[in-house]
């Protein structure tokens, strides 16, 4: 993969945002292959062995909500054999089991492409009592089950990204109709993981155009109806603090994104569909040293953003409007209540909402629920826990099926523990 | 690439069409990289050696008219780095000069990405000339210019394709919306070839489903509204020789193909939208073993013809329903006229054709325009035609731009010319 070079960042404390780097080549070739990236006039060539070597650690998390089976199945054709599979999903199970029709889905595509994959279902009781004795609490709502909730679903990909001792996590949609998106998606996590050079780095993937449907005809939008206030207001956030305005986050609202677990497992996750912008706000909180940071190793070293803007346009599922509006709002409260936040930025985002009709005067946005790092779960006991009761969670080694060696076997020791 | 084996094919003389086998990966991981296709229960690896093996002796033609300057630029990413890029255009060149813009598209990608690249205008009265001396009268036009049409722009590219000393070549549409649907069908082309295991072998795609709007709803259809009708009709051609029906033809009207030059050169390819049905009737004359060949060798070797479905929707341009009318129409008319076509099959020809009302009772489908093989023309004097008199022949070399070693010249040596 070729990507064109990025020449400015924007620094906050350790944390090192990269300037959008655009997709020049899909497959660069085979040039290069001494294992480092080659700079050639204004461009970056990530070569196929270095992509491998970030694929074979890397786990891709894929959260479905009543997908169709054909979508789904693209999209599983999309992600690099080498990458590990983990579908999460939150699908109808009456009257319909739909759950069963998608592991079904991922174990026959396992089967014919000789690899494993792992699947589980978020309201699976099993699955809340293992969170439970893991310890996370915070996950379990009323009826004693894993909230339903995107960015639950992405917390307990993670999770189960941690347990098979790999070292990266990236995010892919279950929605997506371009099964080449979907490929291009993990190359480029592959690749800006590649050039980011840090332990704990993330790449965000911003897309190249939207399909709409505007009068009957298509047309390729460039911005998202919720990203482009996403943004705004991430970059006024850094620029209340340096004094220069800013566009460099482009990608704030990112569902496609990856990042190291080194990283991944200090992160606070957000519930619902905060997850995404929380994700540049924790960033900010706990490595923008603003506050005193509980990781004073990530603060020697540091922390980069690399955003990434792919080729193929981004043709999803469109879940009508109330939902998109129900996302920018969620990430506009999850930047108003950060303690990092500066007061200035708070009150504008108040105006914003109230002249939006979001929020009544005098109100306060509402606070979006923020879960603790995943690396403070025992993972063992979460291991033991869905090994024993949860009745949805599957392993399935489509490389035995195909008279292959096994897959190794989840294995809960090699990821070190967060302090607590 | 992993691609699901082919159990069936039907042999008609030396061609051996192989059943649709659909691509189960884009990215199969690094595995039986020994070079030789892995089989593991029902499918059938390429590793990305061999694939790209056959991308450095790839030309990957893309006709192009009148298509966005984006959407241009968007196809030329998803060609893999090896593959040498031509581009045969008949845009407009007033009131705006649009070709001026696409050769500064190609020019601005091949320096971005460090790769060579040929462009030429099919309407350029020196490639006129250039044909014309090199032995080919037949395409030229009453003013004096190279007939516009796709099969002439194609049979452009494959002259050009052989002047190269490359082995293979293949066609990419200009108006495909999504890069990695391109990229797709290149590393089909590549995978097709390697596993034909015959110099002279076709690689056609038939696409998963294409995007249409309905109802202000989109609808992912599986079927194209002119191939159906090509395919059924080239069915019942095999059907009406060997008794039994069939529906192994799933890629009549494939735009998307490439094959090696030593089939290439050997066919005659028709004008305007009758290239692509016409490649298979074609086959069925020169090497189906009805009427005599005048390539023994081709004979006894075979014609493998290797069809794959592809995980992208075909997402292009819409051209609108007379053109698609018209594409229909042409297919049967070379059916029609082929002299291996059975009479039963043709009366039936010209029965449908009335029935649909696009042909009188009594009258006789028109004749398409069919040109010889290119293998017959002599590269020398094209090319020296071509560099001495075509103002729009360009090569570029982005590789010397960018401080590599540059591309090895056209080398018009290599190819050996077929038997006038
Ligand atoms: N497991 C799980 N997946 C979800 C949930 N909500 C949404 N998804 C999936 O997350 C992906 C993104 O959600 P979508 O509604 O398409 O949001 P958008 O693409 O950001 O507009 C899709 O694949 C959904 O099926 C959830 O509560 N649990
Ligand atoms: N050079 C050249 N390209 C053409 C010509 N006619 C069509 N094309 C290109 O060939 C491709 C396929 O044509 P299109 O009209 O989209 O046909 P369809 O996709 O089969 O419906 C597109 O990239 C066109 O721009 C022609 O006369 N000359
Ligand atoms: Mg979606
Ligand atoms: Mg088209």
């Amino acid at each position: 993969m070729r990507l064109a070079d990025s020449f400015r960042s924007e620094r906050f404390g350790a944390v090192r945002i990269h300037e959008l780097q655009r997709v020049i080549e899909l497959d660069s070739g085979a040039q290069a292959d001494a294992g480092r990236p080659a700079l050639e006039a204004g461009s970056r060539i990530v070569p196929p062995d270095a992509l491998r070597a970030v694929e074979t650690q890397l786990v891709i998390v894929v959260p479905c909500m009543n997908e169709s089976r054909t979508v789904v199945e693209g999209v599983l054709s999309g992600i690099p054999h080498d990458c590990l599979l983990v579908l999460v999903s939150n699908s109808d199970r009456h009257p319909v089991d739909r759950y069963e029709i998608e592991a079904q889905t991922v174990e026959q595509f396992c089967r014919l492409a000789g690899r494993p994959a792992i699947t589980v279902h978020q309201r699976d009781p099993g699955l809340a009592a293992a969170f439970k004795a893991a310890g996370m609490e915070e996950l379990i709502d009323d009826a004693g089950l894993v909230r339903a909730g995107k960015g639950e679903a992405m917390l307990i990909g993670m999770a189960l990204a941690a347990m098979t001792g790999r070292r990266y996590v990236g995010y892919v949609d279950a929605d997506n109709y371009v099964p080449g998106a979907v490929h291009e998606y993990c190359k480029a996590y592959a690749a800006g993981l590649f050039l980011a050079g840090s332990p704990y780095s993330m790449v965000r993937i911003s897309w190249h155009s939207k399909p709409k449907l505007r009068d009957g005809r298509l047309f390729f939008s460039r911005r998202g109806r919720s990203s482009e206030v996403t943004n705004e207001w991430l970059n006024r956030f850094l620029a209340e603090y340096s004094g220069f305005g800013t566009e460099v986050i482009a990608t704030g609202n990112a569902g496609e994104h990856a990042m190291s677990l080194d990283l991944g497992l200090k992160l606070r996750l957000a519930g619902g569909f905060a997850v995404e912008p929380f994700e540049y706000v924790d960033l900010f909180e706990q490595f923008g040293g603003v506050l005193d940071s509980a990781h004073p190793d990530v603060m020697n070293s540091s922390v980069p953003v690399v955003q990434i803007e792919t080729r193929n346009p981004h043709f999803h599922d469109n879940k009508g409007e109330e939902h998109v509006q129900g996302m920018r709002m969620q990430a506009l409260n999850v930047i108003y209540h950060s303690p990092v936040t500066l007061p200035a930025l708070r009150a504008a985002i108040a105006e914003f909402l109230v002249a939006q009709g979001a929020l009544l005067p005098g109100q306060e946005p509402p606070r979006e629920r923020i879960y603790p790092p995943v690396g403070e779960l025992d993972l063992d006991l979460l291991f033991d826990g869905l090994d024993a009761e949860a009745l949805s969670f599957r392993r399935f080694d489509g490389r035995a099926a195909a008279g292959l060696p096994p897959a190794p076997p989840i294995d809960r020791g090699t990821i070190p523990r967060a302090a607590a």
